[in-house]
Parts: C-alpha cells; structure tokens; sequence
C-alpha cells in the first residue's frame, strides 16, 4: 500500500455564507480514532444537502474552516483501533459522513466503522459507489415510511431530481405507484420518457385539481417534498383527509406554510425528515443491510446521472452550476482529476 | 309543558360570507327524529368557530341559509324515538352541535341524545351551561393530549381569551405549567393578574428568546395556536427539537408557516385539533363523562366572562363587535330577551 502522506489537498468552506466561502487549501490529513478507518476518496457528490450545508441550512454546523461533502467513494488505507475498522482495511468502500467534523471533498476522509462505511461489491464502480448511500438510501426510507404507513401511492416533488428518478424506480420495483409533480414541462416529458405514469406541473392553472383528482385515484394520502413554500400547501388542499406532508428540503427557499382549514379541519399535517436521524435509529448492522441492498440497485439507478466530473480546485465553479440548475445530472468531485 | 309552536324566530345565515349575511327570520321549529331532542333555548354564545362558520371557513357548510350556533343550554321539550331521547325530556341540558345543519341561535334546536346533550347539574345556571362544552372540552382535550403524550408544560395561544383563561385554570389544577402567549402588554398584565405564572408578548423585540428559555426551562414541546401564520413559526423556532405545534384556529388569517430547518433538521411538526371529531373519537358515554366533568368546573371556570347578553336580533351587531375586539368576555345571545 502506498504511504500516507502528512497533508492533502481539500475542500474549505471558510464560513457558512455560500459558495463563495469555498476555496481549495492544504489540510493535514485525518487520523483515524477507535472505530473510524481513513479513506483515501476516489469520487463524492454534489447533493442538495451539501448547497444547504454550505449555506448554513444544514443540521450541523462544525466550525468553520470545515470539509465539505457528505459521501463520497474510496479505499480504506488506515484504521483506528477496534475489530470493525480492522475489516475495512485495504477494501474498496462508499463512505457517509453521518456526524458534525469534516468531508469527503478531499483527497482523505475519515469515517465511522460503525455505519458510516461499506464494502463496494465488484459490480459497483467507484462512480456509482460514491453516490450509493445519500439517495439510494433516502428513497429506500421514504418507501420504507409510506409502506409502514400502509400507503400504495406517493406524492413526489421535485420529481425531476436525481432523487425522483431513483424513488420511482425504486417505487416501480416495488408496486407503489408516485404521483410526481414538477415544475416544468420538459421535465414532465423526461419523466415520461423513463416510464413514469403520473406527473404533473406545479405552473399549471389547474395544478391544485389536477393533483386533487391523482390522488383520489390511487388513494394518495402521504407526500415528500423537498420544495415547500406555497406548494407544500397546494399539496395539502389537493390531498384527502388525514393526509401528510414530509418535507426534507426548501427548494423554493421559503418557509412550509399550511392551510388552517387543511390543518384543523381535515386533519392534515407537516413533518420533516432528515436521513442521519432515521437511519441513526437503526442499529449500525441495519443500517449497512439497508446500504447494502440499496447498493444492488445502484448501477440501474445511477445510470447516466453524472453530468461533470470536476477535479478539488473545481468545486466551488460546479457548486454554483448545481445551484443555477440542479436537474440535468451530478456533479462529481474527484480528486485525482 | 307549554305547547311548542309551528314558527320561531332565529338568526339566519344566508351566504357563507360574513357578518353582513347574518339576519333574524321565522324558520319552522324542527321534529326530533329518532335519538334526537328538541331543546327550548336559553342561551347560546359567540364562540371563534361560529366567526369561523359564518365567514365560511369552518369544517362543514350546511346548504344555506342556515342558523349558526355550535353550543347552547334549555330544556328539553320534545324528543323523537329512541329510549335515549326520553330520558332528557323536560330536563334543563347543555347541548352541542356535531353534525351539520341548523344550530343554536334559535328559539328550538334539535341535538342528538348520543352525545350532543347533557343535563345540567343544578349547581349550573343556564348561562354557565350554554358555554360548558366548547370551551370546557377544548380545555380538557388539550391537556389531555399534553398527559398522554407525557408533558408536563403546554405552550398557550391567543392566552388571554376564554380559552385560554379556562386552559390556564385547568391546567393549574392538573399541575401543568402553561407558558402563555399573548400579543398586547396589557393581556399579559390581566394574566398575570389571574396567577399566570409564565406569560410572553409576542410582540417584544427577544420574543423567540424568552420562548426558547421558557420552554428548555419547563422542558415543554407542545403548543396549541390558534393564531398561526408567521406565529406559528416563531414558536416551532423557539422550541426544543422534536416539538409540535398542534392549530386550532387561524386569528392571524394567514396560512401557518413552518421553517425548513424546523421540520427538516429539528423534527418539529404541525398538525391540527377540530373538537368534533376528537369527541367523536370517544363513544357517546365518553363524550359525556368529559363533558359531566367540565361542566363540575363550569361555575369557577366562567366566573365573569360574559361581556353582553343580546337577544336574537342584536345577534350581527354582537358578531361584529366580538369580531372587532375578542377578548374581553363571551356574547351570549338570548332568545326571550
């Protein structure tokens, strides 16, 4: 194995005011404690939660200057003491950043032995594998809730999104039909043309009836929403009694709002889910079953979803691209570009 | 028993648009049909709902025109088939509305012997008991819900109406803390005056802040708001993570809001509370178990809260007034004034 050197080349974000707090510096590279093992990165994504994270917005603030960069892809090169870590040592892995402390947007991460880390199957290339964990395992949870829930259908916004093609893919294999909504219609056309039955423009005038009728159809009472403002309420009107909305994202950059009538008098309500709380209430071996099976779709569900692959110094110029247009496919950092 | 008559003077409600559409007219008295009983009213008051109800935004429309009035007192005078029924006949009831159709600001009005009527104990006077179920069962349906979800502290709003009032009693008496919200220093003043403990102005400049200390202070994670709107997101802001606000009304006429990171990141929740259906829940010897034991609270609970008795025809002038200003006491409407 090649030797470790002292310092890399990384990431920063200097403060939590936006793109324009990254910069690309020198970082000492990370020693694993008990339990974490090192990662040498070979790819990791722009997702959502990483603009949020940058932003300010996401649910931990390490101090700044901080790594960005919530899972990535790569080979484990050193371990920390304790069992788990050891078995790590020298495998291919996709790595998930599940608490406050540095990124994978660097050449070395570290993460947890205990669910932040599994072994990539031979299948499943270091592209693929740096994106298995974020989506794959957040569309696994929301149908994992709506089946709980005993709901056969899904209302999904935005359905454009590298997530909404994976939740209907996955929904697809699974019989749960997704009403899915977007904003444009070019996008509806692309969500046609990779098979999906139902999709609905949010800008049409008839939007709210449209939806009304969808889910009375297929008995839809449940939503996920990573745009909220007005739409989180248009959800809401649309939706029968005793619906819900769980929103995970604020696309539209305003606060959730709901119908008192919606509220009070049909028994609805708003939620939010976030994916490090939900997988942490599993035990680390459900987590990395979860994984695991999400990652036996990853080849089918990841097919064609890259749209750039940008070298260290490149990841504040495909932030901003990610945040100009964020349907089209991933951006992803690799740092041996 | 005097004989009842085939026409009677109500309010009528013409078209679900306000206080303008509100007018006194004959209506023919109703038949009880089977388990129902006919009631010569006392008294019945202006409550939020009924504001709601004639401006169209309650939960169900009856075709107008229609009479309003969700809760009142008399006695019963005739009752239709069922040995329910005739158990209340000529005994002096409270009775409460749960279904659609014609309500309580009549001469006569129909309730249903399976929970919408409950003898009055003689301790209670016909005003008392025209306001012992919204209010009272309101009151107890909140702290009940606190108790079983194991709170010790409720967060309170609007605190300084009727409700509020009545909360606060309640819960004094159950050794809930309530931490009481209200928007003009003067409410505060009044609150306080009644052995409020905890009572914030949402209005000051470091609201949110005093509400955070408050609430980590009582360890409280619930609160019911009848204000909603911005409010509504102030109060998710301010309280612990995995806290909800439960709507019970819309005074600020907005749509309830809720931040991103609130229901993302802090797995904080909105839902809503409509009395009716919560009653409904409970079978009819529930309802009137809860009903018997608030109406023991009644005489303490209302003590001096009745701002103007008015006769069916002053029943517009006194929606108006109540809509202009409402705290400060109940209208009741009486039809023999």
């Amino acid at each position: 194995m090649e030797p470790i050197p002292k310092q890399m080349n990384a990431v920063v974000l200097e403060a939590y005011t936006g793109p324009e707090s990254l910069c690309a510096a020198r970082r000492p590279v990370p020693r694993p404690g008990p339990n974490q093992v090192l990662v040498k990165i070979a790819a990791s994504p722009i997702n959502p939660s990483d603009l949020a994270f940058i932003n300010g917005h996401y649910g931990f603030k390490s101090p700044p200057p901080v790594v960005p960069g919530q899972e990535g892809s790569g080979t484990v090169v050193a371990v920390g003491k304790g069992a788990l870590g050891r078995y790590f040592l020298g495998k291919r892995v996709a790595c998930l950043k599940m608490t406050e402390g540095d990124g994978m947007w660097a050449e070395y991460a570290l993460a947890s032995a205990k669910g932040g880390v599994l072994p990539l199957r031979a299948s499943v290339g270091m592209e693929e594998g740096a994106m298995s964990a974020i989506n794959p395992m957040t569309a696994s949870a929301f149908l994992e809730i709506a089946r709980k829930g005993g709901h056969r259908a899904i209302v999904f916004t935005p359905a454009a999104s590298s997530l909404g093609r994976m939740v209907n893919r996955l929904a697809e294999k699974q019989g749960v039909q997704v009403i899915n909504v977007v904003r444009r219609a070019e996008q509806a056309e692309l969500l046609r043309g990779q098979g999906a039955t139902v999709t609905l423009n949010s800008t049409d005038d008839d939007f709210v009836q449209q939806l009304h009728d969808a889910c009375r159809e297929y008995d839809c009472r449940i939503a996920f929403d990573a745009v909220a403002g007005p739409l989180t309420q248009q959800l809401l009107e649309a939706m029968p009694d005793h619906s819900k909305v769980t929103v995970f994202g604020g696309l539209s950059r305003r606060p959730a709002q709901a119908g008192i009538d919606q509220l009070v008098f049909q028994d609805k309500a708003v939620d939010g889910f976030w994916l490090g709380p939900w997988l942490l209430k599993k035990n680390p071996l459900g987590i990395l079953r979860t994984w695991r099976r999400t990652q036996a779709l990853a080849p089918t569900l990841l097919d064609g979803t890259i749209r750039k692959r940008v070298p260290l110094e490149g990841a504040q110029g495909a932030v901003r691209d990610y945040m100009d247009r964020m349907t089209g496919g991933k951006f992803l950092i690799v740092p041996s570009l």
